[in-house]
């Protein structure tokens, strides 16, 4: 489907407090996450390399033991298989793209 | 480099009255850009898979053929090859993913 209307699109939630919309095309896949104030995302790792933005809200992320609180304006890129994790100090949205596709988040 | 300042990035001009910034990782690139009220993006194509997320205004967009008008919260996705084309109803702020990395971008 060319064009997609996010609204109208399924959620999907991978972890407690996290849900958003998630887009899939061959290669590449985007999610648009919002996350509850005070959710932990504990460490981990996947093969997709990601590049995390934070549209709204403050995000501590953590990638590979370096910490950084995230504000609208700022990016992360985490390569593949290196672990992160992340703290949601107020409610966040957060736009995250992944190569490639999420296969574990399709709905 | 993990995390990075947007403001604190090299502006790119691809076209006359669009402007913005890249982040490119090893697969991926994401461009965060701001369209000029009335510019015109004539037809063009590229082997990067695209998705074009539209975070403010109101963006015409053509894609092999069909055209709809894209507000925030609607989403498009370019495969490879497809042509397509843009005009910018009103000031446009729009984020493209792209794969592969767009080398012809890299500032």
């Amino acid at each position: 489907m060319t064009f997609i209307s996010l609204p109208e699109t399924n959620t999907v939630s991978p972890f407690e407090g996290i849900h958003g919309k998630v887009i899939h095309t061959d290669h590449q896949s985007i999610a648009f996450w919002q996350i509850e104030a005070g959710t932990l995302l504990p460490e981990h790792s996947h093969v997709h390399e990601q590049i995390a933005i934070v549209t709204q809200g403050e995000l501590e992320l953590t990638v590979n033991g370096v910490t950084q609180v995230l504000t609208p304006g700022q990016v992360a890129t985490i390569p593949s298989n290196v672990p992160h994790s992340a703290k949601a100090l107020t409610y966040v949205e957060i736009t995250d793209t992944f190569y490639p596709v999420r296969e574990d988040l399709k709905g």
